[in-house]
C-alpha cells in the first residue's frame, strides 16, 4: 500500500509477456531491514539520520544508516536511540548529483548507494532507500540488482497527485530521451505495478499526447502509438493533460522529461495555490482553519515529498528513490514507503 | 494589455537581431474591425455567433462573422441585433481539426478561416479571431499575412497562469518537434512579445527543464542551451517545473508537445481543486462564498479559457487562435482580447 485506497487484492502477477514484479518477501511479522544510504540527499547525513530517528518509532523495521561512521555517528549522538534497532555499516564517500553515474561507481566502489544496494543484493537488508543521486542510485541497483528480464532501463513513477491517487504517471525523471520501444516497456512496468500493489485487474494504460486521436502527439508519440497497440497491454489510446483528472487510463506514460517538468510544475501550483487560499480564505474564516486547508492542499499537489519517495520500477529488488532535496520528514516518509511497499509485497507470498 | 496587469510602457521594439512586433494600428478610436472564423470551433457556428452578441455591447468593434451564409444568419436570427456592427461575409466550409493544413488551404480556398485571413490581409479587418484547426489557421495566417523576417514558423505563447500572469509560456502547442533552432526563435518571439505587450525590458528568458544547471535536460535542450548562451536573448538558463512560481524568468521556452501538456494539465488541476476546495469548504462556509471561491481558483487556472484565446506570434498581421472547445464566453473572451491587444497595439503608434 504505498497509495492510500489501495483495495484489498489478491496476488496478480503479469501472466503475459509483461515484466512481473520481484517480491522476495519476509517471513510474517518479521521487521523490514532497510538500508538507508545516509550520505545521499542535499542534507545528508543530517537529515537522514534524523528522518531514520523520527521513522522508527511508528514502523515494525530495522534500520541500517550507511555513510562515513564519522559524520554518521556524531549525528546519531544527537538523539537517543538506546535500544532502538538502528545501525551503522560503514562506507566511504558518495555519489554527487553532478557526477557521471557510472564513472562514479567505478571511481568509489565503496560509496554509500553502492554499499547499501549490496546489503540488499546480499540479503542483509530487504529494500534501499535513497534520496541521493537518481542516477548513481539507478545505476547502483541496475549493476547489483539487475534488471528484469528483457528490460533496457529502470524507470521511476508512481501516482504524483493526491488528487488522483490511483493514476500511476511513468517516468517521472528518469529517463529523458525515450524511444517508442523504451516508452512501451514503462507502459509493461507501469502495469504491472499498478496491477501489483494497487489491486487494479488489467490496468488501462494510456500515452500522454497533446490530443486523444492516433494521429496527434509528437514524432515519439506517434511511433509509440502503433507500439502500444499491437503490445499485449490494455492500450487506452493517446491521453491529454486533463486526463490525469477523468480516470481515463491508471498509468499514463511519458518520458522523463515530460515527467519531471509535470511533477515539479505541481509542486510549485500546491504551493501557489495554498497562498492563494490563505489569502482569500483569511478574511472569512478563523486563522487555524485557513491553516489546516492550506497544508492540506499543499500535501494533496506535493504527495511525493509527503511519502518521501517511489519505487525504482524493473530491477531486481525493492529500492526507493526520494527527492534529494527532503527534510527528516520526508526521509521518514520514504522509509514508510519502503516498508509499506516491502509488506505489501511480503504479504502476498 | 492581453494580461491585467500590464505596466504603463513605452513602444519597446526589439532592436538587436531579434524580431520586432508588427503593429498596424489603427486611428485613435475607431472602432477594432475583428473578423471571426464563424464555422471554426466545436461548437461552431452556434457558440461563435452566440459570443460575438454576448461581446458586442461591451466593445468598440465591429465584428465581421465570415462563414456558410445559411447556418450563420440561422443563428443571428435568434438575437435582435438591429442597429449592431455584426455583419456576415459568406465563405464556403470550413478547415477541419483532422485535416492535413496545406493540403487543406488548397482544396477549400473558400474555407472560413482564409477567407477571414484574407480580410486581415486586404485591410478589411484589423484582427483575426479563430477557434478552428490551429493548423489550419496558423498555416492561412502565414500565407496571406507572411512570417517576420528569418523566422521559419510561427507560434503560440502567452500567460497561461493567473497566478503566475507576467510569466510568458512558449510554444503551448503549435510545434511539437522542434529544434533547438526553432526554440531559440520562440525565444526571440516571446522575449519581444513581452517587451511590447507587458512592458518588460530586456525580459529574462529560460528553458524549461529538469534541472538548473546547464548539462540537465534531454537531449533538445542541452542542444539549445549553448545556442541561447550565444544569442542575444537575456538568457537566465535552464527553469523548472516550478519556476513558473519563482520569478526567476519572463519567458519559458518549450516545445508545443510539453507547453500544451502542461496547458491542459493545469485546466485539469484547476477544475479538480476546485471541486477539492467545495468538499472542504462547505461545511465550514456559506455556500456562496464557498463558489466564490472556488470559481476564483478555476479562473487563476483556467486563464486561457477565460480570455479565450492567445495572439499567434511571428505571423505580419494580428492574430488571436482560441481552444476549440470554447463556448459563447470564450468566444466573446477571445473577442474582447483581440480588440485590447489590437488597442494595445495602436496606442503607442
Amino acid at each position: 500500500p504505498w497509495v492510500e485506497n489501495k483495495q484489498p487484492r489478491q496476488a496478480h502477477l503479469w501472466t503475459e509477456e509483461g515484466p512481473t514484479m520481484q517480491r522476495n518477501g519476509n517471513e510474517g511479522n518479521a521487521p523490514v531491514r532497510v538500508a538507508i544510504d545516509a550520505m545521499g540527499g542535499d542534507f545528508a547525513p543530517q537529515e537522514m539520520v534524523k528522518g531514520a530517528v523520527q521513522a522508527i518509532d511508528s514502523l515494525n523495521a530495522e534500520l541500517i544508516l550507511v555513510g562515513d561512521p564519522g559524520p554518521v555517528h556524531d549525528e546519531l549522538s544527537k538523539y537517543d536511540i538506546a535500544g532502538k534497532p538502528i545501525s551503522v555499516i560503514p562506507s566511504e564517500g558518495k555519489i554527487g548529483d553532478d557526477e557521471h553515474p557510472i564513472q562514479a561507481l567505478r571511481s568509489k566502489p565503496k560509496a554509500s548507494v553502492v554499499v547499501a544496494t549490496q546489503l540488499v543484493k546480499q540479503g542483509q537488508a530487504d529494500v534501499l532507500v535513497s534520496m541521493g543521486s537518481t542516477g548513481g542510485a539507478m545505476a547502483s541497483s541496475v549493476l547489483a540488482l539487475g534488471l528484469m528480464e528483457g528490460l533496457e532501463r529502470p524507470c521511476l513513477g508512481g501516482p504524483f497527485l493526491g488528487l488522483a491517487p490511483n493514476t500511476v504517471l511513468v517516468d517521472i525523471g528518469s529517463n529523458l530521451d525515450c524511444r517508442p520501444g523504451l516508452l512501451l516497456s514503462f507502459g509493461a512496468l507501469g502495469a504491472a505495478c499498478t496491477q501489483t500493489y494497487m489491486g487494479i485487474e488489467n490496468p488501462r494504460v494510456g500515452l500522454l499526447s497533446v490530443g486523444s486521436e492516433a494521429a496527434k502527439g509528437n514524432r515519439q508519440v506517434q511511433e509509440s502509438y502503433q507500439l502500444f497497440q499491437d503490445s499485449h497491454l490494455n492500450f487506452v489510446g493517446n491521453v491529454e493533460g486533463m486526463d490525469f483528472f477523468t480516470d481515463k487510463a491508471d498509468v499514463i506514460i511519458c518520458d522523463g522529461f515530460v515527467g519531471n517538468i509535470l511533477l515539479k510544475f505541481t509542486e510549485g501550483l500546491g504551493g501557489a495555490l495554498a497562498d492563494f487560499l490563505k489569502k482569500h480564505l483569511s478574511q472569512v474564516m478563523p486563522e487555524e482553519s485557513v491553516k489546516k486547508i492550506a497544508s492540506n492542499l499543499w500535501e494533496t499537489t506535493n504527495r511525493p515529498r509527503t511519502v518521501g519517495g517511489g519505487p525504482l520500477f524493473g530491477v531486481n529488488g525493492a529500492v526507493i528513490l526520494g527527492h534529494g532535496s527532503c527534510r527528516a520528514d520526508g526521509v521518514a516518509g520514504a522509509i514508510r514507503t519502503a516498508c509499506l511497499l516491502y509488506t505489501s509485497d511480503a504479504a502476498d507470498e
